[in-house]
């Protein structure tokens, strides 16, 4: 509540320390650092060059391999804010981002996990991932749910490194501690359906193949792959309009069952800034994690410039007043995963449109390179 | 209940003739006319020939004009079952279909009413729909909505005469008298979007609008125009898994916003039959209104059979056994509309498989030619 | 739409003769009569003496006994402008009432219907109804309730007749004709729980017992008596409060699974008028059968007189303004069904307050006796 | 996932200090300690004697008096295996429990914050809960709802010293760092309804007044005060049937409007046991913070036994077994609070019966005295 700094009588200090013993607390005298008038975030705004991750991300295929237990060959992100606070594995308070490598040839062995996870393909071609006895095919800018405790391994067939972000919210469930895992007894869990299944089914978007309705697919969004080509297609289509104000052409991945986010707890969106597009700033609650598709220009987060350019990573904090802008000649397509569901379904988002539009850029952040 | 007939004592019968003098009855006279052990339909299976069909609605061209008032120029379906009981409008005692003509120039003023509508486009081009200031271009194959109770009215920009199926719910809501109706003061709602608006915002599919969250772009289920080029891609994907043994490659159009149906209260679907395809019999509680939109077949409906080919229309009365057979050479397409939303709201669906999966045809349908 | 009569030309004539012989109608010479401006209702208010219902009812009880296939023993409420249109069983298009009279050691047998059914008991004591295996006491004022598809049976152990209103929707599964029922092959269904099993299980009303949530205790809403001793306590303490304009002291029986109304296609109200109330008139889509449970007053529906007292049932068609006036010395209670649940379900239900508030008496119903 | 530990290469761990200087992170270093087979809670199972607690709440009405800014007088529980993290007002990662102090003629100022909050009252009369202009009178046993972002103030009309327990989802919302806060303008927020209000309006139970339905009476969930009296006699009726065997008794507090627990964040219980009752053992992934509200047993958590009287409150961590005993010779009441909704919304929820039905002891707590 007020920021201002209390100081006790030695006969109250006295009397904090003395009922600490029985684990009890005062709260009058830490109230103010907990129910805050708004959001005190320790999450920083961030930004990693693609350049720095991509060499160590091909550099980790000399180093590691994918083994049983779930050490995928992963680089996650961690936001310094949280890291120095010891929250581990976190971009943000609840979202997880990591770019994995598989090579040609290897198997990333099977498990499942109640953390959900989404896929965002970065480069390669040929690798493939199965979740529940659907084997997915996946190519750049594909879209591919692993929805909560759903078998999953991921196999190579191509001859290049393949690459793709990873989305997770591993640091939800670690605030929590409710985290399950189970490892599969077999490398790769048997293959039920067709390649691309449920992408087949759902090709029509606003169209349900009427089996559906019996439970036939059976994950919780029955959807698991979005091709970039349907991606792009909405988002040509959606760019015939006027863009919205604060977020270009943007789209939410949506679940065709019920209208809500694609997968139940992590949000994700794509947009499209066009050439010399500057969005307004806006703030909310729910804070996201970044990925540069293609495109270059900055995001001003809480009066930070960040410029990017495609392959880049940053991280908009909870009630952080953030607005876009494309520098670039072509097209800025921004992927990007939020926590937004999980903030709507406990009504905790909040959305707040700047008082005068835009920010004033009063710093501009070094990228590490 | 039991299908016995009752006879009552003399005394038993002066009672019934006494009390029905208080507009009182007896419950156990008549109860099993009304709770009957299986739904006790009285619409009959039926089929109407295109031909037929077609020459009299462009005759009606030269007959009549669209006018304020609701009076479209529409050729409706009815089912001669119900027609013998005096149920107007009626294909089913929930559904009614009817076939519009819209001449080059003419308009259909605009009028609200509660009933919903859909359009499915059967010959014609450059006649257009406003729904709610949405002016949506109908091509043939095209589903459009207009849902309850925004204004609509038609146009047409073109050379030829204009034909589409117009679906709704005007039996069932007239069983329940419950209309409500109001022209609009102009012939024509004035346009606030940009056309087809709703298509280009949702042409992903499984994509959202991220302002539709904040509610922008507004009816009932935000998109009105489903393209025949969509759905086209996602029978042609979905043709490449197994059919389904009833409904062989079928879709239900649905609403992005909620994964039920388009309309709220009229089911819409899409099915296709690859050459040689033979269903397997099943039946429920939900009846449908089929149009035949290419192809060359016929529906065994309680054992009859109907023969059809492109642009006929058909009716599967509640409760009956049916299955579908593709005797041409090339795919069939069929079309249809159903009040299984109703039903299952009201708690009302059921379903069943046929015993020995396929009817024996008993009769064969001699259509009205 | 428009009320005015068209002439048409003969030419028109001849052609709607023409294509009505092939199953085909012309929507402009209809559609004024189906798609009204305003609910176009036939039903009729209505009003039956307790005194005529009663003194029949008893002497049923002399010439008719309970069967096996539903015939219970139960007279019911004929509406006048439904009966003229030869709609069976409807005391509004969707719902039917009647008052069942059982008999010391009667037992009416085990059966199942689709249609749901409500219970309000009228006299007696020491009869049961057993729903799914719970065995349920009827006493005066209880309200009871039988979900669709569940097998129930009634039985007697008292000395002195037994008499209950019987509320289901069976116009409405009527006018869609989708009746199913099936009788159980003996007379009782086995009893599997404690007598009043769920009225013991849900007596704080807002608080759930916990194994409810894994699905234990199982009819739709769980719960299936609500007792006039509770119903007489909530009613005394909403009494210290504001009375609502149009409804009185008025409380809706609801599912607490899920706040929905208690059974999930038939309203159930209690009303309470203090001595002296008048309300405003007001009118809504939804329909109505009240009972007077207690109380002498009368209601007022589109402009005529209906003098009630304890006993009698009456009837509120849609979109019918009414008032209720009590003009006794004691407090005046109106039970009544409805199907609000319907038309709020089918996205119909609306509702508008009389623009003078009061409606002009302009006729005094003459009930018969 | 696994336990065991991993030994890094030199060279792997010269990369990953490499790329942590770039905050990046090597998944396969640090998911086993993450993503865990099972929850790594770090909360401890922990009980508080009522003896210390009152001693000093009401020591700090000596000390402290209520203030602007939300500083109650408040004495809260710590978890000590959180406290030993700097995990700060935690009872659990989730649940904050305190016991406020209110004395005669005070006035705790309002205010309204988006953290829920429940009240149970434990001593004293006289002194109420203002909530968005309804006065709510506190009585002992009595539940009370101070939903998200509600204005409410307290004060003390009585003459003897209040207490009550607060519970909140303080730590939930510090987990997720996404708090706000505001003080009213002045001490009291003006009282707009009659006293207790809304338990009036749903005095029934599974009767909802109708007004409702159109919005009337305002909060989330329309209903804030749970009176003992009907507390009281829900538990004695649930008494005549079988009890659960892990809870025993056990009801949850419910929103008679959806049917959802009554805080949509904070799940409510109270339990009863009967004399020499012994529940049978069971974890979930929920934790709860438990309040003896009477009578004299203990719990076995994790192979701890834990006493308890009247007054005591103890912790259940996520996934801890736990069973309860009754060993007094009269009824035992627990209330508790529970993370359950927060865990069933986002599909986090587990529960599992003890293999063998109980555990066995193996240690005994001694609390701080
Ligand atoms: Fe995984
Ligand atoms: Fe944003
Ligand atoms: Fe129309
Ligand atoms: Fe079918
Ligand atoms: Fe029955
Ligand atoms: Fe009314
Ligand atoms: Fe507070
Ligand atoms: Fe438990």
């Amino acid at each position: 509540m007020g920021a201002e700094e209390h100081t006790w009588s030695p006969e109250l200090e006295a009397f904090h320390e003395e009922i600490e013993r029985y684990y009890l607390g005062p709260l009058w005298a830490v109230i103010q650092g907990v129910i805050t008038k708004e959001p005190a975030t320790d999450a920083v705004p961030y930004l990693w060059k693609w350049s720095v991750i991509r060499e160590r991300v091909l550099r980790s295929g000399e180093l590691v391999t994918p083994e049983r237990g779930g050490e995928r060959r992963v680089i996650y992100l961690e936001n310094p804010g949280l890291k120095a606070k010891g929250i581990p594995m976190a971009a943000t308070r609840t979202l997880y981002a990591g770019i994995q490598l598989l090579l040609p040839g290897e198997v990333a062995p099977s498990h499942r996990h109640i953390q959900g996870a989404i896929r965002f393909i970065l480069e390669g071609e040929k690798a493939y991932t199965t979740v529940e006895g659907e084997k997915v095919y996946m190519e750049k800018g594909d879209f591919i749910l692993t929805p909560p405790w759903t078998w999953h391994d991921h196999g190579h067939e191509g001859t290049e490194p393949m690459m793709w972000m990873d989305g997770l919210d591993v640091p939800l469930l670690d605030r929590l501690k409710v985290s399950f895992f189970e490892p599969y007894p077999e490398d790769r869990h048997p293959v039920k359906y067709p390649p691309n299944y449920s992408a087949l089914r759902y090709a029509g978007g606003m169209m349900r193949p009427v089996g559906a309705r019996r439970g036939e697919g059976g994950y919780p969004s029955s959807l698991i792959l979005y091709t970039w080509e349907q991606t792009q297609r909405a988002l040509d289509r959606l760019s015939e309009l006027e863009a919205d104000p604060c977020d270009g052409y943007a789209l939410e991945y949506i679940n065709p069952n019920n209208g809500e986010s694609a997968d139940a707890r992590i949000g994700s969106w794509i947009q499209k800034l066009a050439p010399g597009m500057h969005t307004q700033a806006h703030r909310h609650v729910s804070s996201a994690v970044y990925h540069v598709k293609e495109g270059r220009g900055y995001t001003v987060i809480n009066g930070e410039r960040f410029d990017w350019e495609a392959g880049d990573f940053f991280v908009v904090p909870p009630w952080a007043w953030h607005e876009h802008v494309n520098t670039g000649e072509t097209e800025a397509y921004l992927f990007s995963i939020n926590d937004r569901p999980v903030m709507e379904k406990l009504g905790l988002e909040r959305e707040e449109a700047h008082p005068t539009g835009w920010q004033d850029v009063v710093r501009v952040f070094e990228p590490l390179r």
